[in-house]
């Protein structure tokens, strides 16, 4: 049995996380599968994109001092030498000072040319095209190395891949990317009470929920499940499933109990095979978490009730997941709401109360923390620093949206 | 040849991409692989949640009105008789009045007892335990159909299952549960400039970028993107591939080309084949969008520019994904911002600004349409209205988070 550890700070709890939760190893996969995917290599463009000025506008391409002084009112006219077509055999003639061009969106500007008049200001008479509007150079094309030059930073490292990322990966070629191989958490469900959702209780029994709201949110946050059986009251049972979950699993999440003595179990299980680095957090709910390292793996206990592992979840394996993914770049998604009720909260402890949002509002939902319903019916969490005895209504708050 | 049909609104298109998008057919999966799907049955609760009275604390299990008056200086002595433990063995007592029993949180109320005096109020002298608080009838305990009564709904069809909902579903004893199909999404890339990512552009040509943020999108809205090869510019090939995805396919988005020409192909080949819907969306960037069903499936043709490509995507092709899989419950990534300059707008189009998040503020990007860079810049969209001629500097807006 270890002893109960003084009680940590929840920042401190995260920097113990992130200490003991390294990021995983490499793997390549192809474009299309490195959606959500976090990067694991800086990317630089392998050539200047778009990599030749590309007209972006229908139109006609001029030498844009042709164009001087030239009005709807008092069109130019120049003479049209040929027309480009798109693609690398677009007819990538050149122009001389008083003739034109016509081209599409995204074709090659020809030598000679320097902006391109839009179709709409143009009037074409044939041979004859009426350029009826002064452009600048540059105006209407994109120069050849404008949106990224060759070698130039493009994504980092790090950064957890999003749709745009995608496009950009193809846009400099990036046909298979190396990627943060995919944390694999073992969860392991303790308590004597346990039984699996395909199961009817009988009175004194609940079905493992815990394990599903794991699994789920290890999946929400990039990683792979790995779902042990339940564990009853038998250190020795709970000292064989971490132990091989240890050979599986990059990090280990121990769900329930939800009594004092099956947290002492655990508590103790993960002494003997390892280490107990803090045993209770100054976080409500989820004060008994246990935060331990068995081997290479980082453990956390997380204490019985659904609404306590949520906000554990939130607040500790969010990290936890990050860490070993090597990802810097996660943002929350928050929302600004005004609160409905006051919220008290004891000093000493970060507090996080579940809050429906109706509208502009955050309604706090005071229900009895072993309610899923309240849970359910919640769209985030608000947060009341250590320090703080509550906040009030009326006051203007961040909702972590879960 | 279709002719180009008159311009519709945002909203007309949208409620058209409904009307042909029916939702498709219904799968079993495993609880564990339900996270992120959209459920497909209502879900009502086979039991009674918890199904017995259960105490939410470590205490004394009481009949509170033996603690009638009961305080710190006065506390009430009960005889002690017995100690409940957790699960189904766990020693069902009854308990007469004047005696009490040890409970463990998540134990069964024992016969008799109406409430739960928390441990830290109590004092334990060994037969008789020091009862410290008064407790009403129900405290510290859920009643065996408090969080849900048998035959109760609990999700509703349509719903998007996120990590709470896979938690309930536990709870209720869904083990295997009734989901939409994902819905597969052909993407078609057009345009005689496209070269595969994996090939270095010459002069003209540009890697096919739109291909993959249409299926990096899809992958993000839970369907699965199927991907055909690049059809160059002649419209038997882009017939011959609509053909095949038809038979493999929910929807198919037919991405590019940037120049007027490719979308008349497109168009063309569309109507030949099945129907144009509608040619031309009140929509900048992504006017020139061409809605059309062939056979059962509902096609999208997006113009070329990545730009316009996301604009289409968020604005379009979400209802689109959302409308096949049955989904009524997506609620999307917003945030209130404020504006730092103008953005001006043309009536008579839904416009959206590229903006990036500095803190409170939206930054609209202005960069040319076709550029890369600015879109991973920006963080999402301000949309100005149809009937707005712009939005001044300093307004709060809603920014549509990408």
């Amino acid at each position: 049995m270890t002893p109960f550890l003084r009680l940590i700070s929840v920042i401190e709890a995260v920097n113990l996380i992130n200490r003991i939760s390294p990021p995983i190893g490499t793997e390549y996969v192809p474009l299309t599968e490195a959606y959500g995917r976090v990067l694991a290599d800086d990317i630089r463009a392998d050539i200047d994109i778009p990599g030749f000025d590309r007209s972006i506008k229908d139109g006609f391409a001029v030498n844009s001092a042709d164009t001087l002084r030239a009005s709807e009112s008092a069109p130019v006219p120049l003479t049209r030498v040929g027309r480009i077509t798109m693609g690398r055999n677009g007819n990538c003639i050149a122009i001389k000072p008083g003739e034109c061009a016509y081209i599409p969106t995204g074709g090659v500007l020809p030598k000679g040319a320097d902006a391109v008049v839009m179709l709409e200001y143009c009037q074409d008479l044939g041979e004859t095209v009426l350029a009826g509007r002064q452009v600048s150079p540059g105006e209407n094309i994109i120069r050849a190395d404008e949106d990224y030059t060759r070698g130039e930073g493009v994504l980092t490292a790090g950064e957890r891949l999003n749709v745009r990322d995608i496009g950009v990966l193809a846009a400099v070629g990036a046909s298979r990317i190396a990627v943060r191989k995919r944390p694999v958490i073992g969860i392991v469900p303790t308590g004597v009470e346990l039984v699996p959702p395909d199961k009817v209780p009988e009175a004194g029994d609940v079905r493992d929920v815990n394990s599903y709201l794991c699994g789920a949110f290890v999946q929400e946050r990039g990683g792979v499940p790995r779902y042990y059986e339940i564990v009853r009251d038998d250190p020795a049972d709970l000292e064989a499933v971490l132990t091989s979950a240890l050979d599986e699993c990059d990090a280990i999440l121990i769900t329930g109990g939800s009594s004092k003595d099956d947290r002492d179990i655990t508590a103790g299980v993960i002494g003997s095979l390892g280490e107990v680095l803090a045993h209770g957090i100054a976080l409500a709910p989820g004060k008994p978490t246990i935060i331990g390292k068995i081997g290479h793996a980082p453990v956390i206990g997380i204490p019985g009730h659904p609404a306590s592992t949520m906000v554990v979840l939130a607040v500790l394996a969010a990290p936890l997941l990050q860490s070993l993914s090597g990802c810097v770049s996660r943002r929350e998604a928050k929302q600004k709401a005004v609160l409905t009720r006051n919220v008290p909260s004891e000093r000493g402890r970060e507090e996080y109360v579940r809050v429906k949002l109706i509208g502009d509002e955050a309604v706090p939902l005071f229900g009895k923390s072993g309610l899923l319903n309240t849970l359910v019916e919640s769209d985030g969490l608000v947060r009341v620093l250590q320090g703080c005895e509550g906040i009030e209504a009326a006051s203007e708050v961040d909702v972590t949206l879960w």
